[in-house]
């Protein structure tokens, strides 16, 4: 089978890396360019080190140039980019013929308001808002498929989204008592000379922060609200926490009135016995990060406690995996025709 | 002023190193006691070596007995052991006149059935429950001051009542939606040989555990209860994180219809205002557990979301010092007599 | 191209983890058979919840029997099993006809002698000492590719012999003034409950041990001085440092009077230019283990001091990896006449 | 006891940090100014939450001004500044009588030319180096207790130089083969925001740096040749490694032909045995640095290789604490006639 000629654009964050780390031994990629404005003319292997040995590691960092992008024959470009600097670059892809899978904020609002409410700025290109796909494989692999523009989601959203929404779709628990705890490690904030970040400031260290707001409730209320057919509000709050990745998410809420609790297992079973990354714990089980960090899976396990009526879901995934990276090259894998699983199962 | 002449019962574990910490340079302290079965004939020094050249480290452990503990002239002991155990020795002690700070959760229920319902056997003395003292020393310091059995409160029902009870008690919030979470450092498991708490099991992993009903619940409940004057069935989900030590805790909760949001601020300025250890941080403060490991302090601080009309509590404290040790400590200055502080005021 | 039949024994252990997680998505193996006395009976993603949803990760764990394994049809086993232990098994399977990559230290040394004073028991089978291959890939490729039992090297001798070989084979330093440091990461010393390996023992912590005759010293003394055609005898100095995986060792050692610095590069050039998984960081290369673990690579750097006449050799690796599984996986690629990087390319 | 007037000039850092927190609770200390040209104005608790809480907590970052310092009555002030700015501000404190404890190189080396060679700069005021006492506490008391300028060591020459002083002072080991690896905590590097600092860089991670000739090597050496009487030239191999605070050192060295190993012991216990912060562990002990994080001891063992001849001595501490602030208020205790441990004994 023919290799897809393939772009990464901002690939030099974690974010990147981890795109980079999936794609150098995907065996349907070629990967053609990778930009970075402050690595350009620098090989992949002398940025990062770890790649050193790999065939393709020697491919040097180019400058974020849609016509030098387009020049190398890429059919697709992942990109890894601030929301703001996405959308124009996206653009320009699209308009040279390649597919985007955009890994920013960009493109994941329905709505151009929100955005602007959220990310305090005007969109760029809002035409391109109907057009983009919200990228979550489980739950829209059709219209993934079809894409031409796929908005990767964020770290916090997958792993609240994907136990949420079958829970939702079958109408089981009161949407207003939506309550979503996140853990998340550092290397979710990214990779800034920001003194609160260093190691020291981390280290022993457990924080909540962005709260009430935090930005990723714009995509999280979105795809509950289409989900349970009405608008949803929720609570979250996240926490930064002392490990490298993963995110823990525990997401509490009062069942419906007359609802059996094991329906809860039974539409998480509908709707992922098939899936092949995300991996059910059942009742009374505990996801752990330890188990899912540098791979796609994501791990849930739930629990009814009838002194309170309130269910509990609970998630783990790789912030940088499941939770970015390999989770684009899932919808990559969609949208060229691949095995869904093609590239993405090793631990 | 005399030192205290004190003894620490079950003093080889975490919670007694770190009573052991505070208690060996406390300035009104005389440790003339600290057993330990399995470490009895050796000094402190050579079980723990951290307090090698403190003076006093080379006191040697003697085995748990009542009367052995009584002939070093001890006024107090403090207990460090599981449940089920401490009872009887606090028992004995009490019968020859000593005061017993009891760190374990032999003493901390009002009620026996409770006891029996949360920790699996009859209680071994009931007739003890209605004289001892849950020893929130914030909560209740004139009851501890003339208290002689003190039930030292365990860390997370520390982390989840102090922000808490003065907003039951104010009457803002609805009880029936409170939802804790909270983030333990693996300290609090114990010091065990098990492999799950291995240093490769714990780092970079997170995970919740105890669900949906910790023993724990059985004394939040009960104190939430008498701070609110209903009964308060609330969600509890603890998490084990990979530090050595401290709590966070994100408490969730409706505002009460027609309540403004900043009475949440008021309820614990009045409450904590002259509190030398609860460190108030406001509306919008984060509260991080490496500014209290090792230390009473616990710092609080809350949140208001208009959107979803629901008030967010997060506090941190070291799951040994203001959870366990040197809360006991705390208890201590009260009921002989010394300033608070006494001995607790280094970082 | 045919899969070959493969088991594992003794699979339960952080060796026989990181076997699993290279076998079971090795393109040209099957897994036949994994062996657990405690866990026999179970799926390997019940004991491994990491390996839930990779394919072959339903086979059960099965006891240790000699017959069980061959009648899988198994070509060859990876022993995983206490020295000692092993080596009763390894002839039994070797007697059936399978091939045998032993990860102890059976049959690592080429003299019962040797192995009785540092293990401290007789040899169970002197026998078979001549005939094992002490499993360097990089040094004796040809050995390994002929062998019926290949004695795979421990983590801490790999991070030393791989650097220095080629050093003493050119006869560039005083062998008489090396001296090794190694910081290993805890998964080093197994999954043991063992209140030392506790992650709050291990945590913010760092200390020396096995001073002054670690184990290890046997198998590298041997190879060092088949190196230099000498006896050789260094001095090692061993580490347990806060992390799950890695081995970071710096060797000193006086240059040789007349000698050009410039030599140890040329060796290492020599004698790894063309060693797919060491990565030669040249003069002033400082290694990092964090840009290996998990994989198979190797990374050496080197320095020169002549204010003291003395080299440092630097080398990262996973005490896991290229220090324990994947190494072997290298070996067994050879001995089936596979690419040498099958199924170990990834990062 | 009257309290001593006390200034930090420098105070944001984490070496400012840990003079705070001692001093702050110190006996006989009374903070009157802490100084910050990136903090002045706000108060030590604004900058450092851990203090919130701690009487003196309240005083506000002044401008680095020595005039402002003097007005404030101070007797004595700390440096925790870069190398090269803090001999000028020292200049102009010593001048208007104040006593100086300098935290930086500034003061520690003899001789300008070797300042110059290591710190790339001409030093600023060479006048003053001869005056200058190096500060180690347990070598040289009665010079530090008579001095106006104290040159505090740095945190990896006070873990070398105090294993080593009394054995070259004997005349116990060959110098010429003297080899010390050192491990580090983070917070050595300092709080800056650069990315290699950052959590995700450190956590699992461990490399060797500033190879082969560390600025910390001139004065090592300097004091080196001055217990021997002779040059003393060393290798030094500093590591970075993922624990916030923390020195461990690994010195080897061969011992002297015709002198008996037990003369290391004694040659400690000669020098040391009542020095109240060194922790002798004897033959066959090895110092964890969990043991003196956060206190002012030094915790050194010692072992002899006869397969090599060579001795190892092992030495942990704090790189904040012995290792920096704690060790220079061990000074400021003696050069103000106060007990050598006044407000340094606790764990």
């Amino acid at each position: 089978m023919q290799r897809v000629k393939t772009a990464i654009v901002g690939a030099s964050g974690y974010t990147g890396q981890e795109l980079l780390r999936n794609l150098l031994v995907h065996p349907h990629v070629e990967l053609v360019a990778a930009t970075s404005r402050q690595e350009a003319g620098k090989p992949l292997s002398s940025v990062f080190p770890r790649f050193r040995g790999l065939p393709g590691s020697e491919l040097a960092f180019i400058e974020p140039d849609a016509d030098a992008i387009a020049a190398t024959g890429a059919k697709v470009a992942f990109l890894a980019l601030p929301h703001g600097v996405a959308a124009d670059i996206a653009t320009a892809l699209l308009a040279k013929g390649l597919k985007v899978i955009d890994l920013s904020a960009d493109f994941r609002l329905n709505d151009a308001a929100v955005y602007e409410e959220f990310y305090g700025h005007v969109h760029p290109v809002p035409a391109l808002l109907d057009e983009a796909v919200y990228g979550l494989p489980e739950v829209r692999p059709d219209a993934i498929r079809a894409a031409r523009l796929v908005a990767s989601p964020g770290c916090y959203p997958t792993s609240i989204l994907l136990p949420l929404i079958p829970i939702l779709q079958a109408g089981l628990i009161e949407e207003v008592t939506i309550v979503a705890n996140s853990l998340s490690g550092v290397s979710g904030a990214g990779k800034k000379a920001d003194t609160t970040l260093l190691y020291v400031e981390c280290n022993e260290s457990v924080r909540a922060y962005g709260l009430p707001k935090h930005r990723h409730l714009s995509e999280i209320e979105q795809e509950l609200s289409l989900a349970a057919g009405v608008p949803v509000v929720i609570t979250f709050i996240p926490h930064l926490i002392p490990v490298t990745s993963g995110i823990l998410t525990t997401t509490t809420a009062l069942l419906k009135s007359g609802i059996d609790p094991d329906e809860i297992g039974e539409a998480l079973q509908g709707a992922y016995a098939d899936s092949p990354f995300v991996r059910l714990l059942g009742k009374g089980g505990c996801p752990d990060t330890k188990h899912v960090t540098r791979t796609n899976f994501i791990d849930i396990g739930w629990n009814y406690d009838p002194r309170t009526g309130r269910v509990l879901l609970l998630s783990a995934e790789d912030n940088l995996g499941k939770g970015a990276g390999s989770q684009a090259v899932q919808s990559f894998n969609l949208m060229f025709g691949l095995p869904e699983t093609a590239g993405l199962l090793f631990v």
